[in-house]
């Protein structure tokens, strides 16, 4: 079973996204282990710090090295781990290729970094990958980790309902989805494409594919020409 | 003052993110205001449903358009939205300069979406922006809305402790920032760049400067084209 350990200066900030829905019901159902760990249990400053000015000067306050090298070190002295992840602006950038490879592994510490950063120590020593989750800044690295974890525990055998959900997703095949409709077939004057509703499945298929095809194309060339040169 | 409206069917999840940290102390000082509204509460549906399964067969549930019209059109008959936000896999790739425009806006709208997708009908009707925070799939919108909502309100006035934070970020200048390090000097036999500890002020700028570059160019190199063009 995949176990995941959380570590942050604000575990409260990761409750309820881990305790709700899909990874809620997950953990519940012991599909996958998540452990959160607070910065501030292995601190030795006396004032309980974890955080302190940068050096050279400037805004913001850096997170300091000792407390992240205590909870990572007792971590890696209990089980081996396959990745020791922190979210960084400057990482590399998640993509669901990146979900799908951390799904299958044993082990995995999210590092959460806060304030204006960490020291860099902390990311020369005991980082195995840094993820970005996309170009824009956030206060924290909680919320990525909480994507992350997301994004790879609904690939989870048994977690999604329906095996065939997660195999359907958009950029499994690097195609968007094809709009979606449900009941009623006539909503205030709209209605639900005649196609959809001809129960003839090859139909139904076919024009999906289209569909999903002209809308990437319309919407993210980029990925449109991955997917064409695969096919 | 911002007003942010954010609709779940899975309201319990974004809890702890929007009263913790940042945008937890940004609500508490009156600096912006979020409010969550549970689509279950808008259903006419007698079992309380907010889903039902697609047209045309397939694996997943969609969420129905009626819910979601009623709270919407509750909402806009109160006041005027800027935008109203549906958080898409297939929407535009949300970035620092979304996050800049937003915040000086005054009411929004996010609607999260979750199982397969939302009925095409309501991204056509009522929707005015489609963002992705990523090329990845997610178990739902909430986190999206999170991620969108927590980098629009760490820029709004006040909220960060120190002004000149939010502007040094990475990305702000199209450029990644360079390491920092806090005290101690030297930690596990690791010290800090000698430059850092000079006093220099105009060598530290220099050295940081060179160093994001080098940085930006290395990791980033389509962030470093965008930075080139500009200087």
């Amino acid at each position: 079973m995949l176990r995941i350990d959380i570590i942050s200066g604000v575990p409260d900030l990761l409750t309820s996204p881990l305790e709700t829905s899909i990874v809620g019901r997950a953990r519940d159902k012991k599909l996958v282990e998540i452990h959160v760990h607070d910065l501030r249990d292995y601190t030795t400053d006396k004032h309980g710090k974890i955080d302190d000015y940068p050096y050279g000067g400037g805004a913001g306050m850096v997170m300091t090295a000792q407390p992240i090298f205590d909870c990572i070190e007792k971590l890696t002295g209990q089980r081996e781990y396959d990745e020791i992840i922190f979210t960084a602006p400057d990482g590399d950038t998640f993509e669901q290729q990146d979900a799908n490879e951390l799904s299958i592994k044993q082990n995995l510490i999210f590092l959460c970094g806060h304030y204006k950063g960490i020291d860099q120590r902390v990311r020369d020593e005991l980082i195995t990958k840094e993820y970005s989750i996309g170009d824009y800044v956030l206060s924290g690295g909680e919320l990525p980790a909480l994507v992350m974890t997301d994004a790879i525990v609904r690939l989870l055998p048994g977690v999604l309902g329906d095996a065939e959900s997660a195999l359907n997703d958009s950029f499994q095949e690097d195609l968007l989805e094809a709009p979606v409709y449900t009941r009623p077939a006539e909503f205030r004057g709209k209605s639900v494409p005649e196609v959809l509703l001809s129960g003839d499945h090859n139909k139904i298929k076919e024009w999906r594919f289209e569909t999903a095809k002209k809308r990437t194309k319309e919407k993210r060339p980029d990925l449109y020409k991955k997917f064409n040169k695969k096919h």
